[in-house]
């Protein structure tokens, strides 16, 4: 498909040298390392990606190697004024648990997961998984989240739903003791990284008080092998950490760093109780803390030491979490509480600003998921965009856009959702492979079978 | 305006003694004190009030003292499935500081409101209050939010906007040292009060701190000889009741108490840093802590003790605060912090369930109101009411509707906000008295001339 948005404006990265070009800036309060633009103009798309971001009026370096037809445009869209910018990455979910939304809630953390969660798990088919992620999916795409990262003990349904539905998704392995091999992990990783341009897998285990030495030393060795990344919880709760300090001498962080998981990078789930060697592991491997706000608020976990993760240099990441957890899949909710968490925890008022928080939860995800060919929106890059409606009280005045979008933004705001130059969601409606009802259908029908 | 909804779920509180007559009840997990219910059913409206709630096979009891022509029916709407509930009541804001959003955020507490705030509101007019409060009830109306509890230092253009919106406004007053006098406020409680069925005055002023003693102890006259409760800003930040202490050996409770103020009831804004002697002051007089989760993160303050609130049987209600501090104006993201950092703080996932904070959110801020005729769904309550759209990914699978609703749902599941009867927002549309592009028009028009 080849789209043109007219009249919009685009939000880029000021450290893009596509700024340049890019027609009249409107000037936004500078903050920080970060810093944002919008630009008016037009932004093109040509089949999966952006072929070109300005004002219109220097659009002959464009036509200068085509062929005398030029583009066709499938679509036109008049964007009215309002603002296309990167899709959100979701950086930590379990798609897959929409069906324990609301099953189990308001729970101590260990009758949830032990008496509600896993024996519900138990129960689940791998076509229920294909189901479920495709309510996950469609809950990103309300909530302009173009990819997500997830973690589940059966990942391929997931890949396949995705696949299908025509989303982006970067799986990591589940590995544990109770579920999957090494063997199986390695065919994972071949398996859905073929399967389509739009999935890929990162090696990555469940966490380190479910996983033992011999399988975290195998871990290690297959990342070496493939040369991947390696993702798991890691520093969720301050009694995950007591306790691997207590079986191991070192936290779950020292553990990887020791046994060489880090040499391809990765990153950690969570990340709220970390020491200062952690710090300094992750500073020094070029690692991501992905954090998960509402989800460790919901269980009770803790607050990450986010003011600290910036003022050290490290990447950091937003995800949801899994639904039965969070209970919502909302980017816009994350936002808001990883600024807002972190001023009431160090009792600063002026730590992580809405602009860092922006790029975490598009820019910064895209680096932990290793795809930093959608992380932003320059010409070249990948299509994976969404356009945000200004005409709502939640928006005006418009002081600043991106104070705006992390601090007021919702999922009413989002207009449009587009993955690999595809719209999969406009005005509230999906277009994907299937009817919503259906969808919906297969959710209730699955959580009433798995109750009985 | 005479409207039939049918097809519905309604929403309705266990210890109202309506649900029993209210056709087929759908299970919901019960929980804690508050209890709701769904019935499946219709719910009829005839002028400004709920006239009917029921499956439809007994409405003869309904005709019975009517004459022939019985009810012409205005609009009849076919629910589809969707529920039907209580509007939110926003128990503590400052709608006017809508023109402030995004203005001046990511700065330390002080800085913010000595440099930012203060001199701006000095320079806007009472024509722009009553524009920039416009903006703010059609964000509320987006959010299912039927009423506000505001306060501010020049209430009447507000209370004229909400006049003309159809909103409904409970005001009090922002006395302090620099602004307002007795007799002012007198004046505005009479003038208010009478102004519109949908408009009430209590008694308040803004604050301990910026309130000399003589002021307080006229308030509390004030008060006693007009029967009003009386609200405040309280227990906010731990410097201002540490100062307060330094300054009259008691707590701003303590004071208030100890001057008569809660003869007639009220209660306190924010309510963080309590100590047991202001616990027990808000139980013996019955008084309600309104908290604001959002802002107290976005200004660093702190979490507020709503376990403790509740385990002392302390009567809760919810407020955004103003748009300067939170900065958007939607019951969903506080419902989800009132409890998500209770859990955080006080290291309990189990402690205030969903069920209560939907309680705080509806009846719990009609209490705190004085709205006690719109607290709930039952025959012959005002028609303050939402419906909410069960059709989309946040809202399933249908496990459990409060859970649904307090930790998954979103402005975007509002398919239409009633005040009073009368339909203000519906399908995304708002049917007030003005364009909304004339309203932002004016909020941006405002914020301009005075940064100039």
């Amino acid at each position: 498909m080849n789209i043109r948005f007219y009249n919009a404006k685009i939000l880029l990265l000021k450290q893009d040298s596509v700024i340049e070009d890019a027609g009249t800036e409107i000037s936004l309060e500078v903050q920080k390392r970060h810093q944002f633009a919008l630009v008016q103009g037009e932004l093109w798309i040509k089949g999966n990606r952006i072929l070109y971001i300005g004002d219109g009026t220097d659009t002959d370096r464009i036509y200068e190697n085509m062929d005398e037809r030029g583009i066709v445009w499938d679509r036109e869209i008049d964007a009215e004024g309002n603002v296309l910018m990167p899709g959100f990455k979701n950086a930590h979910t379990h798609t897959a648990m929409t069906f324990l939304r609301s099953y189990a809630d308001d729970l101590p953390l260990q009758e949830w997961l032990n008496k509600q969660v896993f024996p519900m798990e138990a129960k689940i088919t791998q076509e229920d998984i294909y189901h479920l992620c495709r309510l996950g999916i469609m809950e990103y795409l309300t909530s302009g989240i173009t990819s997500n990262f997830d973690m589940y003990f059966a990942p391929l349904p997931g890949a396949k739903a995705s696949v299908d539905c025509g989303f982006r998704t970067v799986f990591t392995s589940g590995l544990n003791n109770f579920c999957q091999s090494l063997p199986e992990v390695k065919e994972l990783y071949h398996e859905i990284g073929e399967m389509s341009e739009r999935t890929s897998f990162v090696m990555g285990f469940h966490a380190e008080y479910t996983t033992s030495m011999e399988l975290m030393e195998g871990m290690a060795a297959l990342a070496q092998e493939v040369k991947s990344p390696v993702w798991f919880h890691n520093a969720e709760t301050a009694l995950e950490v007591e306790e691997c300090k207590q079986r191991w001498g070192k936290t779950p962080t020292e553990i990887a760093e020791s046994l060489g998981m880090y040499a391809y990078g990765g990153g950690g789930y969570h990340c709220i109780y970390m020491e200062e060697k952690d710090f300094s592991i992750f500073k020094k491997r070029g690692l991501t803390a992905v954090t998960n706000p509402a989800s460790n608020l919901k269980l009770a976990s803790g607050i990450a030491p986010v003011k600290r993760f910036l003022e050290e240099g490290i990447s950091v990441a937003i995800g949801t979490d899994g639904p039965a957890s969070n209970n919502c899949l909302d980017m816009f909710r994350e936002m808001f509480l990883v600024s807002g968490l972190a001023k009431v925890r160090e009792k600063d008022a002026a730590c992580v600003p809405a602009e860092e928080v922006l790029y975490m939860a598009t820019a910064g995800g895209a680096y932990a998921m290793g795809l930093t060919d959608c992380d932003c929106l320059a010409e070249g890059k990948l299509a994976d965009l969404i356009m945000i409606d200004l005409n709502q009280p939640n928006m005006q005045p418009d002081n600043n856009f991106v104070k705006n979008i992390v601090y007021s933004g919702s999922k009413q705001n989002v207009l449009l959702t587009m993955v690999d130059g595809k719209i999969l969601y406009e005005k509230q409606k999906f277009f994907i492979d299937v009817e919503p009802k259906e969808v919906y259908h297969h959710a209730n029908e699955i959580i009433r079978r798995i109750r009985e």
